[in-house]
């Protein structure tokens, strides 16, 4: 953990479920750091310093910028420029500036526009949170034993990008790094594109049909309780490898309807099988699977 | 619990996960009820004999018919027409014969060709289950606080199907009532499709992509898991109402992907909180699903 002794003060902009995670799970390993809590709402910052989230709260992000060692952003991806802006001219020598945003590659073009493209900015995107939002539901371990992924472009100093990464695995996670562009593609089809498909299931049913639903529905759409106003930014930062995820999910939906009108029993079990195959084979944790499903 | 008092001896055919369930959980309420097993093979019906799931067992499923006051048939759907055929002659006047296959009006309207339309079949859909298959994951508990729809027809008489429904209200589930098509169109919505999305989701991703996902993408395709076999008759069986829903998705995913190819932000917000506020006031259940979140 020698990151955490090179850091003495964080600002946290944004102080939400995961702004706040993130202040409670340095507090655990270092009770000595310091975390200011930035907002545009006095009563969430309030609120961010009654949980023990930050030890002082500022409206203006440029404000605690001359003591900070490194600056997390935790707002919704498409305020980062403006906030960006504002906090440029008070940035000093040496501090690291990294985020928690779902995409990446127009995050770290808009970074690198305003900051430079050999730092002080490294995106980063933890892959940990919940339905719920807001700093009351934070959580010291949120972080703990999920991945994340760090995406330096080819101009981040390597002692950047490698101090970026030791930070989010001082706070217990597993790392991986990819470009902005490879990492936009992939959470595309794994994170982005489910999140759409759980809304449009959501809205398939007719009212009278929902009581006739399962567990099977309940944990096929639980993305779709996410935050809408997320959401939509995340659909429209990373439009292109949506984009391209619908259309080949869109092929699939098709071919598969081919199989059903055809009653071609064999190209059914096949497909269903190498679905089972490489879930079992990649996603299943047997323990868990099996708890949520005897619900 | 009056139904219990009336039904002494209990053949299951097909002896596996839900039969096996429905054996332990007869015998967990009433010690003194005998169980007659039927299967294909000698090897699966000796395994339901050693977890207590059976008192006797039979490769032909008339054989234990003279003294059977109920008959459960828990084979895969496309098997019932020829078991019932063989169980015909042997049945016995007030022998109730119902089964807990996923669709209805293929499994009613063959059953009522093969046995007569006013009795003795009722169709039920006790809808719980796991992942798992096999008598050895059997739970006298499986069935507890789940839904099971009874489908009798417009000339089943009152009493059979009330005696259907008490039936599986002696197990511990919630009953309700449907006909065949009803059920089929509702189940279609909110488990036969979400069954192939999840499906269709596990084969989207690259290899490389998956180590990228999280829970998310884990519990959006849980369902990817279950049995192909199964799965396929379901859709064979349940074609007409399949095609239909995803016909009213792919309009669906149309749509969504015109707001992300727009950029319309207002669009997809109100897209995406429809959903959320429809997930949130009928299927969330806070606890469990913060729960799941947080893994």
């Amino acid at each position: 953990m020698a990151i955490l002794d090179r850091i003495q003060h964080v600002t946290i902009i944004g102080v939400g479920l995961l702004g706040g995670s993130a202040a409670l799970a340095l507090k655990a390993r270092k009770p000595s750091i310091r975390i200011a809590g930035v907002g545009r709402r006095q009563e969430s910052l309030d609120e961010a310093l009654s949980v023990g989230a930050a030890d002082t709260v500022h409206l203006d992000p440029a404000e605690p910028l001359a003591e900070t060692d490194l600056v997390l952003l935790c707002t919704p991806v498409r305020a980062f420029g403006r906030i960006l802006a504002a906090c440029q001219p008070a940035l000093r020598e040496g501090t690291i500036i990294t985020d928690v945003g779902s995409t990446k590659a127009d995050v770290v073009a808009e970074a690198e526009d305003i900051l430079g493209r050999s730092g002080p900015f490294v995106g980063s995107h933890p892959m940990a949170g919940s339905e719920q939002k807001g700093v009351a539901f934070s959580r010291a371990d949120l972080f703990e034993g999920a991945l994340c992924i760090v995406t330096p472009s080819p101009e981040t100093p390597a002692e950047l990008a490698d101090g970026v990464e030791a930070f989010w695995a001082a706070l217990g996670m597993r790392t991986a790094r990819l470009t902005p562009d490879a990492h936009d593609k992939a959470v595309a089809r794994v994170s982005h594109l489910p999140h759409a498909l759980a809304s449009l299931l959501m809205l398939l049913p007719d009212d009278a049909d929902l009581p006739v639903s399962a567990t099977g529905l309940r944990d096929t759409t639980r993305l779709a309780s996410g935050d809408p106003e997320m959401w939509r930014d995340i659909f429209l930062t990373n439009a292109p490898a949506c984009l391209e995820a619908i259309d080949r999910y869109a092929a699939g939906l098709a071919e598969f309807r081919k199989m059903v009108a055809e009653g071609d029993g064999a190209a059914l079990e096949a497909f269903l099988d190498r679905a089972k195959r490489r879930r079992d084979a990649t996603l299943a944790r047997s323990l868990e699977d099996r708890r949520v499903a005897m619900e």
